[in-house]
């Protein structure tokens, strides 16, 4: 069957004639919001059982009910990816995370490191801005944004079977070729403005699973850095090989 | 030397003790916003000549002179590659421009397709984005952005030594690596949302010169495929091997 156009993302299972609640915000959107009532197909998902077409069959100012028709796309699992970043700016860091669950990381990271400009994030605000981007981009996985961790922590703590790959950008020459790189759960790890702090350098160099990578010869900012290193590393080792 | 901290690009050749007049916005961001004055230090580029630091020798409200002292980093072309793109909504095409500075675009053309949403842009607004990304990412050159052309035009004055790679979002397979396209001028197009009418689709696909890529399983946003795409161009047949 043809995917609903409105899309929302549940924390319920999905199944052949599975009833689902509404919560009363998903409610508000539904009936107020777009307008719908009993009848609408909407699509829905969970992050675990791919996108399922359903059916209002009822609506309430505060909730309603919607019964699974049909699965109209599998589930569709990133892979074992995480992005480990400085937060920057808010519309920059809004940016990164929507890119990174667009071009599919598992798990996101906001790290705060020496240079960091924010001190703190609004982590429920990040979260909601990689759900919207799974509901916009026709996703079925959300990936996890975890709360504001201080680098040297996040090191001390690192399991290091997930190798990181670290945008270095003191590595301004060509970029290495990512294809030699070993499969397996990685990280990639982009700086703040400013770059990382020579302690924090000579740390990352010294971490046997930490593998530095140069992107071209061009200054990039970091959203810019997140998008390139995704892409790199999605091509030579995810799922868009 | 040190490379200077404010940038500005200069319509002016840069050499050797070269005297280089400001325009009044130039000097009006100098003198008035930064606060500098006569002995400051200012890092000059013109899409030409890499970039130069310069002191400043006399300041006034509506212009100014700086003295060039020495080349603080060679002239940085980008490779021979286009970016064609539909525009979208302003701060996405905003950033698409941006980012096709960043990553190493020599020109950016945006095309009126059967579903782009806008029907003009302000050239000029995108021209100063582009000198924008490239005044702050320590860029020397500045990527022209022309102005809206439709594709149907675009693509009947078409040389055909300029090959084209289509970020064909029906394909949603896994993508097809890059390595064995072969070098020269290229152009990456990008369609709008809602992707290319089936005609539009038709044409492309008959044409000899326009080569179809996918960009993984997941669909993206217009602004995240030119970013993507950019990249995966520069690391297969651009400057970043």
């Amino acid at each position: 069957m043809d995917r609903a156009k409105i899309r929302l993302c549940v924390d319920h299972p999905l199944g052949p004639g599975q009833a689902v609640p509404l919560t009363p915000e998903q409610a508000h959107y539904l009936f107020s919001v777009m307008r719908e009532g009993p009848g609408a197909r909407v699509a829905l998902f969970n992050g675990r059982d791919g996108e399922w077409t359903a059916e209002v069959v009822a609506a309430a100012k505060k909730g309603g009910t919607l019964t699974c028709l049909g699965q109209a796309a599998p589930q569709l699992d990133p892979p074992d990816l995480w992005l480990i970043f400085a937060p920057i700016k808010k519309e920059r860091t809004d940016f990164i995370v929507e890119k990174a669950a667009e071009l599919g990381c598992a798990r996101i990271v906001p790290v705060q490191t020496e240079f960091t400009n924010s001190q703190r994030i609004r982590q429920d605000r990040l979260q909601a801005h990689a759900l919207e981007a799974a509901e916009q981009c026709l996703g079925t996985f959300v990936p996890e944004v975890t709360d504001l961790v201080p680098l040297r922590r996040l090191l001390d703590g690192w399991d290091p079977a997930r190798r990181i790959l670290w945008a270095d950008e003191s590595l301004v020459g060509p970029a290495e070729t990512l294809a030699g790189l070993a499969p397996g759960p990685w990280a990639i790890l982009i700086g703040p403005e400013g770059g990382f702090s020579e302690p924090e350098r000579a740390r990352l160099r010294a971490l046997p699973f930490v593998t530095p990578v140069s992107l071209g010869p061009r200054i990039l900012r970091a959203d810019t850095a997140a998008c390139a290193a995704i892409t790199l590393w999605q091509s030579a080792l995810g799922d868009w090989r």
